[in-house]
């Protein structure tokens, strides 16, 4: 991020960026409406350590602008308030001692009100420093927006999930959103119960196999590299996170591809097996967690009257069969993949099948934030590798050949988390559709189960 | 509580029924005061285990009157949502499991705004029962009704101490009141720094040595009785605890008892004199707490340019050095007494001291919610034993001799806690005034330091 | 504990003195003789944080008479090496830091030879200064000397405590003398098992309802006062320590106290009864307790064939049902009292019942450490309130009126313990005969089971 | 593993089995050796939950053969003690519950003593076995016998590890062997201290800067395959662990790899340029472990009079600035090559480099048991691939692709363990010298420090 001297904005750059600005103004709005159901009082809660209030992601997210754009580049800015800077510091420590994770829904002030009002200074200011752009960063701006804007939109999907565990501690079974209550009521009522022997083939959640499909082994071409293009003049079609890079060759065997993820109907079948209390199914660290845990079934699901329900954000519905399993830890993942006879894909072996596929799943757009079933035909090739279920391959989360991090705090954002965790691939119902791409790498711990994470199989030949 | 059949009320019964409804009104509005400056996040803090969420008090001190006079005696009652049964509840085990503690500030459901709609369903069922009581319950009524005011007025203490706690864990110091902040800015203005040599000798609080009263040996009456009359027919005055009974003998040497309580100019003596480096001052449990916690002043004390500030309901203020020291264990309190020679007070002794003095600190009432230094000239007698601060005695909280729990689930309100708990007597500036009593006794772990406690010297002769 | 300068030393005294050194020797060789059934891995075994390593034991009694002896008196004297003063001493914080103590069980070195041999350099050099000590402090010794042995002693109790302790996990049952196990299957065999409905009647221990004893109502003396000779005449069966100190007095209200110690059958009537399931029995800490480790018998049962045994110190045998109930915590006997309709005593009580009674039940001597049945006859007044079982007592481990700890180090031996713990009283069967009075206070928190620990019911009238 | 119908063992088997026997009592002898300086006391101790009692090494080590051999298949084989079954298993949840790991140093009996009759015992029955073993399961049995003496072999590291361990964690400080410790004494006196500007260039361990080798790109060929030929024929020289199979491609891409692993000179600049402080280093499971931690310097690492110690095998000794550094955890290893500007390699890498290097570093056999420098004139390709210290990769252990456990219980061996740990290369100085090679993957938790593990660099081109 060499520093250039700039002659004053040109006409097409300012056309440029104000474009930019529209496009953070899109992603601004989205955050908020997905916040628009929520009582003030949902706002405050941290459910667990894990989880974020919501009024501390909108705020963070805000000060992502303020630290790494409005502070070094806008003339005069002016802070609503120093403090904001530790309270909404989330682990950047070289920018300076984040406030303790833990008690983030401590936090009672700034109000939910005054967070709003953050966020209208921000994208005040923002609009402020895009109007007229200091053309000697320009560059490292834009570049640093597109980040912020991708930044946004995970904390959207982490908004979803933190919004879905605060809700579903409530022994009131709040709903987030009736109309996705009716949704998800209509969808599991079409499903065919377990064990329903009238059911036609093509639609039976539960004798119908997944198929395989077959990649040849070669030297393949994993990641991305950095568009070439300069930062400002890309259209952020390109954009990659630094984790993802560099576009690199890696050697993948020959293996099998399950043609769509484990459903729920197969997931009850491998619980009606026993397959919580098998030792063998289990790596170690996973067995000794479900004991402690007594873990016995994905995480929101419960029996009522017989029949298995999830505490969903349209509130406790059933369990559609026909649907993706989904809030399994990656050692549910793992040996239910190992009960089935089969194995987790690797993420360079995901990334093959991925690559030239359409991203045709369910994304928070649907706005029904619930893994659904494939709907009508299946066409050639895998089904849903995008959206729906993100889905836990058995690769940790470690540096591509030849990775560097971004320089300075931004450096923070992937690379120190590459230790202890896995990779997850294709983004599910509640990630933006256009913020996942083939080379795109979550990660989460192997115990985590609040992330919408499914199971898709592979096999050796 | 044995039961007896009645003829319908009568006139005067029925007059002094709603003398009582009165009571229940003004009891009732006095807590939504306390509340009345809150925002509607400041409702939903757990900022620490002990404390709970005021919503959560709030709706707690309503469910108390539904579970043990509505629910029983009101024909058709109906309650806003039976899963409120298991969230309010806060110990009573034989009523049911209660919701567990530790997780009272996820739950933002109910909202504040049901939790008032709660308050006004309880409010308008309560002044249902009272204006037609069935005469056959109606002692057992009144019996629980008193009980379920005093409970209220116990959790408006709680109120103060928790929204006190809530609100200093926010790093950006919010003020509750600021009608509070000027007192105690004015306060701290009036007192004299410490070793302010032209202080005059009456009001100097570091060299002015607290007087000592002295009290003949003997056997004395401690605790008290449940009053004679009728419980429907006494006039409430008389109401007490059960753990508070029965009135019985104690044999109490001779000993002498300071004239006021520990001051902050006193303790600050203390800490500079090494008092939390030096093992000899502490119990063991003590000395090991303070290593683990790093306590190395009273809570919500913070060093500000050189000078001890607390955090207090009008933000962080100068600490005053004539007021009572505040917000300390019971092992500072213990290791205190034995730097200064001293001890702390039996229940028994305090007590004795007690019996015949006015109640004439400072209380909720008087609206500043910090403890003060005595106002003007010292009349006869130790000052302070009521109001201000709570002061912890050396005696545990064990049943007196031939104490019989309340029968039923109200049983569970004191009895079972007689365990691991140390006395505190005389109430403090968050009790209200007509609350307290010679034979009180509050109770809370050696380790506590959020309830509004100090320290009153005694000694052997 | 002033000094007083002293001719040299004269024949009375020095007669005394040999005196002293011939008790130091029994009271030495009995620690020997009760870890003589130990292998050397035996030595080694902290079993739980509360149990110490039997080799560390024989250690520290030994270090006690380093530090507070040899050390300050006696000339030229070397220990074997610099690093057991801090190995060795056990919480002795002005002494300096002492070594972890739930890491005791990871120091292999000094060996247990090593040990026998420090202690042997202890008796030889205690030898060396008895046989000609410094007059001028002979009476500091003689005092430090008495505490010495009583301590040297409180080890031999827990000595046999933590062997059991330390035994009795160990999934091979290892028998610690097998005379010990012929003694109890052949008690276990004696009595009746429960519910045998041809037991006499006099030998039933189910359905024997205990004796009240009924006490008078008065101002009574507790405690007891350091002998009023010098601590160097008297013949040390006046010793007290500090915390029994100062004899007071105590009102003491009309009670009645049962004849003899709960039985193992009686126990079994309770677990039979629900008793660890019904809630309304509990201090709410003991609720909680019992929930979160499990228990549903005392320490040390288990059941095997239908019939509850105990791991003793003769291994795995049937519980002896006419034998007082022991290794309950203070929880477990405050809910067996409430159950039976009766209460725990307190101290004065017990102690005012105490007062006149020979102590004649069983003690270390009796080489069967464990509690056993009452033989014979009964005679007049409450039986075994001395030996057997240690009886927890409703009363809180608290200073008596007037209390003052020893000086400087050795005052650290109980004042700073005065704080969560409850009071026991009458030594038990791991207890030597000569090491218990009337007035003698045990202690242990709540929560504790490896102490011979039962229980005695007292009643209000 | 599947079974023929096999005519009586024939000569050359017979010759073939006793040569295995033979075999079987070296290894099972140098287990025995390597305790030799142990006094009882030492076989007992458990200092941290990672580490076993030596005693229990050398009984799990026995009850393998038992469990996976002698009770299958030797006629009428009889147990010393049914327990040990279960005292003794590790983690074979297969086979039964084990017992508890970190109560492994509770256990005093069987005593040392018992523990080698019961090695006598197996060696006993293995001869017996051996001598005429049942043809038709000689493949297995020797299969297995295969895996047990590897098996054994790794308890002898283990051995190690754990006895260093355990003797660091005693104030004085024991040693283990003095002939070690003379040797360290000297090699510490030979290195130049640091910063000794007249060290010759060429031993300087300070200034001299690792050479680098450099790799091309390509497809490699990594792991190992089962020996093709049966089992029982082969030497025993091609054994493998099933997680180095199958021998499959990576693509690997031109890389650099040092000379010789980061010697303690190099590691103390790290710790004096603020390496522990810097949080850019680091990982951020590894920031917040070292501030949890406190670690400043490799494990058993001291300041003595301003000069780095280690407490070795030898006892405390100065640190060899030339030898390799050692016990640092992974997240150190990583934060170092970071600070360097370099990274660590992957596990492909490594092996790239080292399949055709002899294995000539230092070995259990060498009997120093700490790392050294390299002796004498550098061959060419890099040095002490094998030996001193084991290696550090930035490779997570996973399965390689086509990975399959071994069947039954044996199969808990290695692919339970593949979630959660880094791999490790080369061998140590604990390790013996027969039992490393180029496709040996060894793992521990990135925490982990109480292994042999140092460091070697990689970097990109």
């Amino acid at each position: 991020m060499t520093q250039t001297t700039r002659a004053p904005i040109n006409t097409a750059d300012a056309a440029h960026t104000l474009e930019w600005l529209r496009r953070f103004q899109r992603v601004r709005s989205a955050s908020e409406t997905l916040c628009a159901p929520l009582e003030t009082e949902d706002y405050m809660v941290q459910s667990m350590a894990d989880v974020s209030p919501p009024k501390w992601h909108l705020a963070h997210v805000s000060w992502f602008f303020e630290a790494f754009i409005l502070t070094p580049y806008l003339k005069d800015y002016q802070t609503p308030d120093p403090a904001y800077d530790f309270l909404f510091n989330s682990y950047y420590e070289t920018h300076g001692t984040p406030f303790p994770r833990h008690l983030r829904g401590t936090i009672s002030r700034p109000t939910v009100k005054q967070v709003y009002q953050f966020r209208a200074h921000i994208d005040q200011e923002m609009e402020r420093l895009l109007s007229a752009p200091p053309p000697e960063h320009l560059d490292e701006i834009i570049d640093r927006l597109e980040i912020g804007l991708h930044h946004e939109q995970q904390h959207q999907e982490l908004l979803v999930m933190d919004i879905r565990h605060i809700l579903s501690c409530n022994p009131l079974h709040p709903v987030y959103r009736d109309d996705i209550r009716q949704t998800l009521l209509a969808n599991a009522e079409q499903a065919p119960t377990a064990h329903d022997d009238n059911a036609p083939v093509d639609n039976d959640p539960v004798n119908n196999e997944p198929r395989w499909h077959r990649y040849a082994a070669g030297v393949r071409q994993i990641g991305a590299d950095y568009p070439t293009e300069s930062a400002f003049d890309h259209d952020g079609q390109g954009f990659v996170f630094d984790s993802e890079t560099p576009r690199h060759r890696q050697y993948v065997a020959e293996f099998e591809l399950a043609d769509r993820p484990v459903t729920n109907a197969e997931f009850i079948k491998f619980i009606e097996d026993g397959g919580y209390s098998r030792t063998e199914l289990w790596l170690s660290d996973g067995w000794h967690l479900i004991h402690q845990t007594g873990w016995q079934a994905p995480e929101y699901w419960q029996r009522v009257d017989g029949r298995w329900h999830t505490m969903s954000l349209g509130g406790l519905v059933p369990v559609d069969l026909n649907a993706p399993v989904c809030h399994v830890s990656f050692y549910e993942a793992d040996a239910y993949a190992r009960w089935a006879g089969a194995r987790l894909p690797t993420e360079a072996e995901w990334e093959t099948a991925a690559e030239d596929q359409p991203t045709d799943g369910h994304f928070v757009e649907d706005e029904v934030l619930q893994p659904q079933a494939s709907a009508g035909a299946r066409r050639q090739g895998p089904q849903q590798l995008y959206g729906d279920v993100w889905e836990w391959t058995g690769s940790a989360f470690l540096p591509y050949p030849g990775f560097t991090p971004l320089e300075g705090s931004l450096g923070e954002y992937n690379g120190k988390f590459m230790s202890g965790q896995m990779v997850l691939r294709g983004g599910c119902c509640a990630t933006p559709g256009d913020h996942i791409r083939a080379s795109y790498r979550n990660f989460f711990p192997p115990q985590a189960r609040w992330a919408f994470s499914g199971i898709r199989l592979a096999r050796d030949i």
